[in-house]
C-alpha cells in the first residue's frame, strides 16, 4: 500500500524538468570542471605583472546582470560559454594574487592542490563541528594540534586547538573564554564585576576585529585601554606598564590583554615575554592575535621571533594568510585544554549527546562558534601530508628575507623613508621628494596609492601612521624578486612626478584665476 | 645599485627546492585537478543507497598519519597516488549526501557547478568585505538582495542584505543590531538598561546558536525567556503572550524576540503574523531565524507559509542548507537599511576609507563580522545566472511534498506514530511496536538510530521531544522517492526486532543470574 509519486521531478519531459536535471547532473559537473580547470591553468601560467582593475559598481552590476539570461525552453541547459564568461569576469575583477605586481594585502595565492581539495569538500560536505558528520576533519584537528604543540613547547595532552572561520571569530572566542573564566558567571547572568569595571587592554595597532570585541561581549568600547607603541610600532612596554597600573589603580578590572604577533599595519610583534610577565603577575588572560605571524612557528629560523608565545593563555593563526590555504581557516590555541570549553556552554539534544564517548570527545562543536563549519583544516593537513610543513616555512622565510632586503634598499635611497624595521613581510615607507611639506607628503602617498592602482601594473596599499598616510607593501607572493621592487620604485617616482606636475598646474590655474 | 637575491627560492637544484616548486606549480594543479575530477565524477555516479561509516577516531588517526609520509629527496614531489588515497579516505568517512539512504541532517549535496566555482574562488581569493578586494561579490550581494526584496515585498532601496559565514553568525549579528538599537550606547559603555533587565525571548525549539547569543553579548543566559510550543512545535501564541506580558510586568526589558521559520528539530514555522503584532505593539525587535525555511521565498507555492516575515526587523537564510550551495553562505536581511550599520561600529584606516565613495558604499565590511570573507554569494549568483532560481524552488517543493507523503504514509501504519504535521522537509516519528512502555519506546528509538547508522544503508537522526527520543528524517536529496521511505520502514522494523530480541536475551540472562 505504498504511496507512489506520480511524477518524480527527474523524470519529466518539459524543458523545465530538463533544466532541473541538468543543474544537478554529473555531466554538468564534468563539463563545468573541465572549463574551470582550463581557465585556472591559464591563470596560473599568465604573464604576471598586473595590478587590480577597479570597475565602477554600476557598470559591473549591469555586466553581471547581462549574464543572468532568462531561461527559455530553447536554451541549452548548461551553457559552457556563459560559465566561461562568468569565470573570466571573476578573474578580471579579482585581486591578482599570482601577479608579481601584487603587494597590497595579506591575502596570498594558495597551494593549488588545496584549492582543488576545496572543490572536494564543497561537493561532499563534512560539517566539521561534529564527529559523526566530519570524522576526518576532527581527526586532522588533533594531528595538526600535536604538530604545533611540539613547536610551541606545549604538552599535546593538556593544550587544545580548534579550527574556526576567521581571525575575527578566533579573537572573539578567546576573549569570551577569558571573560567567562575571569568574570565568573558572566555567561549566565550577564557581565559580572569582580573588583572594578571590566576592561580589555590592547596595543594601539591591534586589528579592528579585536576592538569590536568589547562592544560585542557587553564590556563596551569605552573600556578598551589602548597601549602606546614604540618606534617599531610594537607595544612600548616602558610606557605601557604605568598606564596599565594606573588603570588597575583607578578601578579598571583588566581581565584580558590582547597583543599582536604581526600587526596589520606594519607586521610588528609585540614584546611577548615582557607582556606575559605583567599578565602573569596580575592574573590577566593573555591572548595573542598571531593571525599573521603565528605561522613563524613552522620555521626554525623565524620561530625565535615568537619567544614568549608559549606563555599566552590563547593565540590564533590565520592559516588562510600565512599558511597559504584557502579562507577561512583559523587555528585557535589554548594552553589549558579545560579553558577551551569556557567560551560557550550549553546543550542541544539534536547535536550534543549527553554522554561523552570516544567519538564525541573528539569533536569541536561545544568549543567553536559555528554549528555548520567547513572542514577547512583538511586543506592544511593535506599540504602537510603531500609536501610536508617545510614548504610553508620556506615560503615564509623567503618573504621575510625579501621584505628585509626591500627595507635595506629603500633605506639607502635619498627620496624614500622607511617607517619601521620590518619584523615580518610587511613594510611601510614614504616617498619623500624634496620641497614638499609634511601635509603635502601625506597627500602625495594617498595620491600615489590610487595612481599606482589605477595604472594597473602594481597594487600596493596605504595605512595611517600617527595621522599621516604612508605606503605599505605586503610580500605574499614568493615569485616577487628585488627586480620587481626596483620596478615599483621606478613606478612610484614616475607617478609622483605626474601628480606633482598636476598640482603645479592646479596651483598656477588658481593663481591665474585669483589675478 | 639594486640588491640582487643570490638564489631565488624557485631556482635551486636541491630536492628540497624541487619539492617547493612542485607544491606551487601549475603542473601540480593540472594533475591534482584531474585526479579530483575523476574521483568526484565517480562519486556522483555511485550506486546510491548507503549510510555513514563511523570509524573509531584512533583508527582513523593512525590511517591519516600513515598518509603523512616524510619527504625524502628521492620522493616524487607530487604523488597522485597519495592524493587519490586522501580523497578516498575523505569520501569514505563523509556523510553520503548523494545517497538515497541519507536522511539524517540538514546538509545537502550542492549544485555541482557551485562546487566547481568554489575551486575558482579558492585559487583566486576575493575577500568580499571590501569592494577593492571583492568587486563581483559585493555587486552580487546587491543583485541577490534585490531579487529577494521583490519576493519579500520590501523596497530594495531601503532594505539591506549582507552575506555572512553561517546562521550562528547571522543570528549573533542581528541580535547585536537589535541590542545596539534598543539599548542605546551598549556598544560604547557595555550593556545599558532602559526600564528593566535586558532580556531576549525565544521559542523553546530555537537553534542552540541563538541560546548562546545572550551569553555572548553580555545579557546572560538567565535572561532568555523561553516560550512554550503547541502540538505542531510552533510557539504557542495563546500561552506565549501571557508569559511575555508577565515578564515585561516583572521588569524584564525584552528588546528582542527571536523566532524560527524552520526549527531544527521538526522544521516548524512559528506564527509570524501574530508574533509580529506583539513585537510591534511593544517596540520589540523581531528577528526570524529562517536559516532553514527562508528559502521558501523562492517558491510561489511555499512562500505563503512565510506570511508575516516581511514584518520582521531582520531574518536570515542559510544558503548552504536550502539554497543548495557550498557552506558557509548565510544571507542576513534587514527591513531598514540604516539598522544594518548598528551591529558593529568603528573604523580602521587600512580597511575603511574615511570618506564613502561610489565603491565603498557598495561594500559590506562595516556591516558584517568578518574581515576576510569568502565571496560565497557568488555560488548563489552563479546558480541564478546559469539555471535560474526556479531550480531551487523545484527542489524545495519536491522535498516538502515528499516529506508530506512520508508523513501521510507513516500516519497510516499501526506500528508508527508521527510527532507533528510537517511544515517543511523534516519529519519526526516513533516506531511503537506493541508491548513496550514509554521508557522502553524512547530507548528503542535511540537504539534504532544507532543500529540503522551502523547498518550502513540508511542514516537518520534522533531528537528529544519533551524528554523522549524520537526518530527524525530530513529530506535533502531530491533523488529520494517513496520507495526509499518504504525500504527505511522495512529496515526500522527489522532492526527493532533484533534490538528487542537482544533485550529479551539480556532480561533472561539477568533472571538466570538472579536465580
Amino acid at each position: 500500500m505504498l504511496y507512489q509519486k506520480e511524477e518524480p521531478i527527474l523524470n519529466g519531459q518539459s524543458s523545465c524538468a530538463e533544466n532541473f536535471r541538468c543543474a544537478f547532473s554529473p555531466a554538468t559537473f564534468d563539463l563545468s570542471a573541465q572549463v574551470a580547470i582550463e581557465k585556472i591553468s591559464e591563470l596560473l601560467r599568465r604573464e604576471k605583472i598586473e595590478g587590480v582593475t577597479l570597475e565602477q559598481p554600476e557598470d559591473l552590476m549591469s555586466e553581471a546582470r547581462g549574464l543572468m539570461t532568462a531561461h527559455s525552453g530553447s536554451d541549452a541547459p548548461f551553457d559552457p560559454e556563459r560559465f566561461s564568461k562568468i569565470i573570466d569576469l571573476y578573474f578580471r575583477t579579482s585581486i591578482k594574487v599570482g601577479s608579481t605586481g601584487y603587494m597590497a594585502r595579506q591575502f596570498s595565492s594558495v597551494f593549488p592542490v588545496a584549492a582543488v581539495f576545496d572543490m572536494i569538500t564543497a561537493i561532499s560536505p563534512q560539517p566539521a563541528s561534529f564527529y559523526e558528520a566530519g570524522q576526518l576533519a576532527n581527526v586532522a584537528d588533533k594531528i595538526i594540534a600535536e604538530e604545533f604543540a611540539r613547536r610551541i613547547g606545549w604538552d599535546p595532552d593538556t593544550c587544545d586547538m580548534i579550527t574556526t572561520s576567521g581571525g575575527s571569530l578566533a579573537n572573539l572566542t578567546a576573549v569570551l573564554a577569558a571573560r567567562n573564566d575571569r568574570l565568573y558567571a558572566s555567561w549566565k547572568t550577564g557581565v559580572t564585576r569582580r573588583n572594578g569595571t571590566p576592561a580589555i587592554a590592547v596595543g594601539d595597532d591591534i586589528h579592528y576585529s579585536v576592538c569590536r570585541v568589547p562592544g560585542i561581549i557587553g564590556i563596551g568600547q569605552d573600556n578598551i585601554i589602548r597601549l602606546p607603541l614604540n618606534d617599531r610600532r610594537q607595544i612600548c612596554v616602558r610606557r605601557a606598564i604605568p598606564i596599565l597600573r594606573e588603570a588597575l589603580a583607578e578601578g579598571k578590572d583588566i581581565f584580558c590583554l590582547v597583543i599582536s604577533a604581526g600587526t596589520t599595519p606594519v607586521g610588528a610583534i609585540d614584546p611577548l615575554e615582557e607582556l606575559a610577565d605583567f599578565a602573569e603577575e596580575h592574573g590577566i588572560w593573555l591572548h595573542v592575535d598571531a593571525a599573521h605571524c603565528g605561522a613563524f612557528l613552522l620555521s626554525e629560523r623565524l620561530r625565535p621571533r615568537l619567544r614568549g608565545i608559549e606563555r599566552a593563555d590563547s593565540f590564533c593563526i590565520d592559516a588562510h594568510k600565512t599558511l597559504f590555504v584557502p579562507a577561512l581557516c583559523t587555528l585557535l590555541f589554548y594552553r589549558d585544554r579545560a579553558k577551551a570549553r569556557g567560551a560557550f556552554s550549553q546543550e542541544a539534544s539534536y547535536v550534543f549527546d549527553h554522554h561523552e564517548n570516544s567519538m564525541t570527545r573528539f569533536e569541536s562543536g561545544a568549543k567553536n562558534f559555528e554549528c555548520t563549519k567547513r572542514p577547512a583544516i583538511l586543506n592544511l593537513w593535506l599540504i602537510w601530508a603531500m609536501f610536508g610543513p617545510q614548504v610553508i616555512a620556506q615560503k615564509l622565510e623567503y618573504l621575510v628575507d625579501l621584505t628585509w632586503d626591500a627595507y635595506s634598499y629603500l633605506s639607502s635611497l635619498p627620496d624614500f623613508a622607511t617607517v619601521h624595521e620590518p619584523e615580518a613581510n610587511i613594510l611601510c615607507f614614504e616617498y619623500k621628494p624634496k620641497g614638499l611639506d609634511s601635509i603635502q607628503i601625506s597627500e602625495l602617498q594617498l595620491a600615489l596609492r590610487d595612481a599606482i592602482r589605477d595604472g594597473g601594473r602594481f597594487f600596493i596599499s596605504k595605512v595611517e601612521i600617527e595621522g599621516r598616510n604612508v605606503l605599505r607593501i605586503v610580500m605574499m607572493n614568493h615569485e616577487i624578486e628585488m627586480d620587481h621592487i626596483a620596478a615599483l620604485i621606478f613606478e612610484i617616482r614616475s607617478r609622483a612626478a605626474e601628480i606633482m606636475k598636476s598640482w603645479e598646474v592646479r596651483a598656477l590655474d588658481a593663481t591665474m584665476v585669483a589675478q
